[in-house]
């Protein structure tokens, strides 16, 4: 008889369902007695003692559900640490939980953050299984994580839609994409969707370039250029400023989002109109693309996998298109960005399109 | 043989592929004769005599293709009277144009404002044909305008999105619907993508009505509120405003836009996180629906038909799942609005939707 | 307090969930204290006395999942008169059920069969609101049935990908559309799909006129001929046949359906290869479109209303885009079809469409 | 200067455009001066001198579009050394046309027959590079073909689409997935549609396996049994079969497929009533999905790099994430199957799904 308790933690995102259904229709096919505790709203859950008993039924038709069934919460690593407001310690409560409900290991959805808690946890002495869940795209030690996918799907339809409207008026576009502070969805939806400009936090933006790119565009007869812009994307001048420098810039900051600021100097420098589409968090929600239902499916089904052999401590992620598990101590706190060389961003050059580098 | 000018006017939405290849499909298959001109970037094209041939073989293909390829432009109608930078009365090029190519009618494919100018120039003696273009659905005359369903559908596609994550994270979700001065778009989307409040410039909003609908959904356990909200909405005091009183308050609005300032607004007094999602200028993008795709070639192909009867000065339209046509004069002018009595209205409120009134 | 059964029968479709879920949305938001008895798999349900009750939680989140909750059955009405294998009768252990619970009245989803069997139940005693359900979108008194829609947008899609291939290989293509014994649902996903050639029930078919018509388009240059066929699409010949004559020729006819003869005919005739797709099933899956999700939500809350007045023995239809109530005994058994003579029809054919007549 | 001959052969699938423009942007780009002479149809165009010359016009606004603009045919590699009709010899008149029109090199996209043919030429003495272009990722040496992701996407929706009318009516599915011999195809839309029995070819079935399988199912309470069947699925009798013995078994085979012969073999043996849904050239066609733009569009830049190069004789493909140069006489002639052991399998395996051995 295994007991698992199981959270969702961080921002939600596709296939988070079919991730935890995994896990579970592989410990129940293994004829394993096994009882499933689910925490809900992430570490909340698991503090507070939030939990209700899932069974088969809660993980049938939810392979193709968008969201959490359990619900999520942001809860950063440096508040874990510190006492709640009632002065709870947060990691005794967890681990309080852990043994009052004498569970044989936890299995944690999440991104970055939510790694650095569960190896906390680890370090704590409990017994944790992780899978990699963001649309980001930017955990170390994996080449992929679900949702990713998805959310490209979700910003190279949006840069589609954009595509026909800017063909039709003539203007300059800007699509802000996801991505926390890396490139990987907006370089993908920016190739996918045909964009003529991506601007990537990896590969800081001198504003001259750009203007460059559309003038040299309106010159071969394009009435129209595409950028995506990652959410993070940074000019060169402000990637050259000190953490403190930039924090204090941006107290002062005016504008929504970066892509406003850019819109406002490609106007003033070109003198074209520049229109702002923000898809915003939509690019976490709805169904998980097939891609993502496969990957998140073969990874909830190694977790049960290693649940079974008690192999714990681990991330389970892939590698050259094999599933593997990754220790969680050489996860935690690591990201993994896009090298400004790496080939993908070389054949985006070679296809015409601009970097602002 | 005919010789046909065409353009599409004002912001671009689907299915005006759809609709021209209808109207030289069916010209063409009548055994017509017929030379098309394309009058490039809506009315510029037709004032500065900017045009190309097209034939049959621009047709092919572009049944299921956004956008318009011919461009289009914003001219406003109380523009069109004034001379431009160099001095040209920009109606008598027009006429000029017209007269120039020998044309026996203007195929118009425009919302409001291009069916006021349309009229101008029927009025000037120019024979017209229009096609109601717009995602809005606010052409008088008609009961429904070609683009807006498959706007509807994206908005609902991205209230879904939303709702996948707002049932995951607990919050308060606005998502911003298109649809300029009327609800249609916003009411649409609304009930098809379950929101939970809908507000529309028609029924002008309380604020405190709105808290109230979401505190009852949280009170039965509800622990989101999605609300759908018209890039036109308006609240309660701002609609008694005069219109002096109002661009008054405008001119220091401090939000992008009205979501924003409802964020702020249900923030404060709910004590609730609130995200707001603006789809913009996707909702006029992409393929065209089905649904549009057979309206706006029924269109179409009746549009055809009324020139090869020499019939002119009338709006192809539908009334009760029959093309009809309306004479341009009645059109002119006129905003078709939902009524706060409508009967969808009423549907929509028994559902249990708020409409903050 | 209101007593609710409810059921859907026949072949399942879109939007039946959403028009339940408006139905009780309806019922709940009066502040109505209501019990809903949910009977399974069709009229089956009712006749055993097979239900489960449902309370709001059931129909949370169901407005965009395609199927039923409460499952379907096809029983033909007229095996509904016949004694079932134990030789009970089903019409007096309906009613039997319906008294039993003390139920108020019966919301019955279905189609044509259905209506038959809600009509007879209406006769006998009891009271019945129905909703119209069916992709084929063939029931008297009522513009339009839910389902359609959504099966029109998943015929259209198969369509559009056939063209792709249409176009690189240079074939003839048939695409066997769903809808019994009219041509609505083959008519509109043909005119979207930009189908060369519909064939409808309504309109039987010369196979000459097909080869002309396939002939014509080759020697314009063009490569390949899509054809939207009716699974219910019938020659000429066979038209003529008389009910029995036509028995007898299906009883030896080897093709898997209509579209395989015809596929065989073209190539004997024309030399051309031809390829079938019969997407079959799929057009009655998956979420319902927003256009449906609003139709049925629309319908659901007027049944509600309806129940809340006691007002009783209607279906509630659609009619000039206002919800409207039918009296059972004017729908039951009355097929809407197609007139040749239609609009639609002509404007197809306008477009350049052959109906092989 | 270059002069590059271009051709798309074999069956169509998605983002041959995609790949396409990729090469040639990549050479337009390298502000080399650049000749691109487009075969029509295949080999066929090669062996014809069919050609047209393709501008940076022609690979505007295609990356999204589903099939080829050069169209394609299939040219069996054993018919190319034979001489046609009127005695050519195909290879010579290749080689001809080749030298006539002075290329430096031929960029060949297409599958496994079409590698045999390119490698053919290459060993002739030709310049060639090739694309791995298949739904069905059955090509040795590549790590995934383009067309592949986008094919699932299709199959998966249709079999999501059977996924709720299989819950509401309680029946057993069978979905016809395409892939020619090998599983790929079926493995993936499978475990993405939720499958509960995949058969693949490279996994011989027994039927009774899949009869225990739908019983125990039915045991259980589920109502429903949906079979993902490669269009290649074997039994385990006729994987035994001599190549001999197995092409008399079916020149008497009764069914239109396999599917078909499963049908009424579940049937029989549990009673219960089967569906079979073949979405069959769908599976090909449509817009390419995100991934596929991207991998293709990398690929195509990649080709064109080689040829700027000068590096002919290769396919350009990808392993590990990287895209790689793979010797042509490497992978003319060996299919990429799955692995009865393979990971994935396994996975599957481990979470219910029977593959019926």
């Amino acid at each position: 008889m295994k007991r698992i308790g199981m959270l969702t933690s961080g921002g939600d995102c596709q296939a988070l369902n079919a991730a935890m259904r995994g896990v579970v229709k592989a410990l129940v096919n293994a004829a394993e007695e096994v009882e499933i505790y689910g925490f809900l709203e992430g570490y909340k859950g698991l503090i507070y003692g939030n939990y209700r008993m899932l069974t088969g039924a809660d993980f049938s038709g939810i392979l193709t559900k968008g969201g959490t069934i359990l619900g999520s919460s942001r809860t950063p690593f440096k508040t874990i640490q510190e006492p709640d407001e009632n002065g709870l310690n947060k990691v005794e409560e967890m681990k309080h939980n852990y043994y009052k409900l004498n569970l044989n290991c936890l299995v944690i959805l999440g991104g970055n953050g939510t790694h650095k808690t569960a190896n906390l946890l680890r370090e704590e002495g409990l017994n944790v299984v992780t899978l990699p869940k963001t649309i980001d795209n930017d955990l170390w030690g994996t080449d992929m994580t679900f949702g990713f996918q998805s959310a490209v799907n979700i910003a190279t339809d949006c840069i589609d839609c954009i595509h026909t409207t800017a063909a039709s008026h003539g203007r300059v576009f800007i699509v802000e994409v996801m991505g926390h502070k890396v490139g990987w969805l907006t370089l993908n939806a920016g190739i996918a969707g045909g964009a003529d400009i991506i601007l990537i936090p990896e590969i800081p933006y001198d504003i001259d370039k750009i203007v460059e790119a559309i003038d040299r565009r309106s010159k071969r007869g394009s009435k129209f250029t595409i950028l995506a812009v990652a959410e993070g994307a940074i000019s060169k001048q402000d990637a050259k400023l000190s953490k403190k420098e930039y924090k204090e810039k941006m107290k002062n900051y005016k504008y929504p989002s970066v892509s406003y600021e850019l819109a406002e100097q490609i106007k003033e420098k070109t003198g074209q109109d520049v229109r702002v589409t923000v898809p915003g968090h939509t690019q976490r929600g709805g169904s998980p693309c097939p891609y993502d239902r496969v990957f998140a499916s073969r990874l909830g089904s190694e977790a049960g996998n290693l649940i079974l052999k008690g192999e714990y401590g681990f991330m389970v992620g892939i590698k050259n298109r094999e599933i593997i598990k990754v220790p969680l101590e050489d996860v935690a706190g690591k990201l993994k960005m896009v090298s400004p060389d790496a080939s993908i961003v070389q054949e985006a050059k070679m296809l015409g399109i601009s970097f602002g580098d």
